[in-house]
């Protein structure tokens, strides 16, 4: 006579199994492993936030996919859009504590009431990172290295870094008398890979009041191609009279010599003048990451300086740069490349259990093969050999450990391989050794 | 004439900064590492699930506590409160893919607009594992060796597990003819360590209507101390003539023994029939963990066997057992034992910088420490030794390495030990085997 209440989840929300989530967890991990190693600390900011902290940081757009609420003592709350909004507001209000420069790493959910189209989420997460209170170019220098190491680290086959510098457009821009149309022009150029030049031109001469040749010249800017150097070369001509223009250019060739001093590649990070990344903030580098094997997905990884992150919340300037790695949109892109790994499970090893008689042997032995570092799965209760096989085989174990009654009156165990269906009986006291040989170096 | 926003989080939340969330990350780490060496899988679920799925399942307060609002499509939305009511939606949702038996863990912060005296967050961290679709003892054992070796993983000092079986009580409370009174009974016991023995004794005589010489032998029953085999022959002779108290009295002798028998010292695990855990929904087992440094806080890892988790959701029965670690709980009780690490940085090794014209060396320098297997910062800005000495200090680097004109020019390098002052000179191509030396085995 329950009324029962159906199993869903809300409309653009999503539960990871444990397939996709082992994969996560790979990419969460990866991603802290390579932070780490550049010195950025953890940090958690709470999920939800007094509206004030988050209205009008993110555009029209963003303050309309606020979940927004009044909380039970009357507050005006909301939960948080991205991850670099709290960290502003954290940095106003902790950096006296924190010091500076301030290096942090920041993974969690982030929550945007967006249209469900196109396999977008309501609640997906984000892994950031930030160098605060500096203006050096080595950060720049360092936040490519990072992003860089990250994407070798993880393995998704080829990428490209392609980076550009706000300033050099901002530039241009001031030699054709057009910086105070600027915004328009960045969200023109923004659409390029999407609606192609012609419709482009339009939107620079319509929304951004540009003559139809300075349009065709600001074009002719964004599809600038050739090697790093060879652009660098043609950016320094253009922009010559303009000091922003100059600086922006100086800016991107030491980046460039930075990344390419450091050890990588010269194929993994590529100067397009052409990206603008939508958002205000970014004043000087920006940078966006691409797979070589689905370009169509977008860019995976974006960041770039600003000049004062925190300038809404303190009078203290706290200029830097960062990047953020959208976790969600790149599992996504893994799935689509069919590189997750099809097992559900942690464990690699199952011990069967058939004798019930022998329950607390199988709980020892189980136990007693965790402590050798093994990670081993105790089917929990007695049945047919047949069905804790087939159990295993679904969740991905890679042996079973079979200890029958006759093997437990021998002292000896059959360990079967479950990839090829073969077979080898060990005495129970080298178990732990004839696991690590056949379980170590190929996992 | 910028209007400056006060950065401020709300009442009851609060910000993680380097400190406490490294010390975070190791608690969820060793967590994680336990859990998965038993072939736990992670899984997640979303922080938002429509009301009904949450509403009612905690009880009145937990549903009075509920951040719950209407979102912008109109539907009936709230902010979980715990792990177990979104797992229970999950299963009941997956159970067909997933299959059974089924072992999860799932880490991630619930919301409670809880009185935020006594140093309570709305805010919190659960990590939570269970294991579904079996009614077998083994997974009791196994339940309760995961919380053993979990707390004997994170070092926090000696620790005891008690258990109990919820059956036993009502056994008992059967021979007195008040099982109808049993969840009052429960409740009163609950408050025992609380208010004391005459308390209890006046609530069970005015809100479970026991008679007082009947309220005598509880209060006696829930006093019962001794070893486990002792408790467990006096409790086999107390409820003997009731069959579902002799099945609780097997089962606690069970998991006793299997704990024992996988190795577990006998000082780890109690025996306590006065636990009652306030959940209705225990079923069997049950067990809370104390830390001996620190018994006034209260249990820091609690769990127990439900008949029937998703049962409000589908009809098909899903028996299990499960333990919540609360992370955020352990975490204060860490720094309450000042157990916590005072380091605000991952990385071990800080390269000074501080000749402007070297950059892309110092650059490079630090990567190759990285490949080396290093984490390594590298100050961002060229200032001076002092200054940069300072932050490392502050920051809780174990090193640093100073390359200056000189050591650039005869290819050497300092490193610093930051703890003793003591410094080495090395050749620069010998600084990842001296590094590994003196960073390894001790960190």
């Amino acid at each position: 006579m329950t009324n029962r209440i159906q199993p869903r989840t809300l409309k653009g929300f999503r539960d990871l199994l444990p397939e996709p989530m082992i994969a996560r967890e790979h990419l969460v991990n990866v991603a802290k492993r390579v932070y780490e190693s550049y010195g950025f600390s953890p940090i958690d900011t709470p999920a939800l936030e007094y509206t004030e902290i988050l209205l009008g940081k993110g555009g029209a757009e963003s303050d309309k996919q606020l979940y927004r609420f009044e909380d039970n003592g009357g507050r005006d709350v909301a939960l948080r859009f991205d991850l670099t909004v709290p960290f502003a507001r954290f940095a106003a209000q902790h950096v006296g504590v924190l010091g500076i420069p301030f290096k942090r790493y920041h993974v969690g959910p982030v929550w945007r009431g967006e249209n469900t189209q196109r396999g977008r989420y309501r609640e997906f997460l984000q892994f950031d990172f930030d160098t605060i209170g500096t203006t050096d170019i080595t950060a720049d220098i360092e936040t490519v290295l990072v992003v860089h190491d990250l994407f070798d680290a993880l393995d998704v086959g080829e990428f490209t870094i392609r980076i550009n510098d706000r300033r050099i457009l901002n530039g241009l821009l001031e030699q054709l008398t057009l910086l105070d149309a600027s915004a328009a022009v960045l969200r023109a150029l923004d659409k390029l890979p999407k609606v192609g030049a012609e419709a482009v031109h339009g939107e620079l001469v319509e929304s951004a009041g540009a003559p139809s040749d300075v349009a065709d010249q600001i074009l002719e800017f964004a599809s600038l191609r050739g090697t790093n150097d060879e652009i660098l070369d043609t950016l320094e001509g253009l922009v010559s009279a303009s000091s922003v223009g100059e600086r922006g250019v100086v800016a991107l060739g030491d980046v460039v010599r930075g990344v390419r001093a450091a050890g990588v590649a010269e194929s993994r990070v590529a100067i397009d003048v052409s990206i603008a990344r939508g958002l205000d903030y970014y004043t000087g580098t920006i940078l966006e990451t691409f797979l070589t094997d689905l370009p169509d997905i977008g860019s995976v990884c974006s960041g770039g300086r600003y000049d004062d992150l925190a300038g809404l919340y303190t009078s203290q300037r706290l200029p830097g740069i960062g990047a953020s790695l959208g976790v969600d949109r790149l599992l996504a892109a893994l799935d689509e490349l069919e590189l997750i790994d099809r097992r559900t499970t942690p464990a690699e090893v199952l011990v069967v259990y058939f004798d019930a008689e022998r329950r607390n042997d199988y709980v020892a032995l189980a136990r007693r093969l965790r402590s050798a570092g093994r990670s081993v799965e105790l089917y929990p209760e007695p049945r047919k050999l047949g069905a804790q096989l087939k159990y295993a085989d679904r969740r991905g174990h890679r042996v079973a450990v079979i200890v029958g009654t006759n093997e437990w009156a021998e002292s000896t165990a059959q360990i079967k391989d479950l990839a090829t269906g073969q077979s080898e009986t060990v005495p129970l006291g080298d178990l732990e050794a004839a696991l690590a040989q056949r379980l170590t170096g190929n996992s």
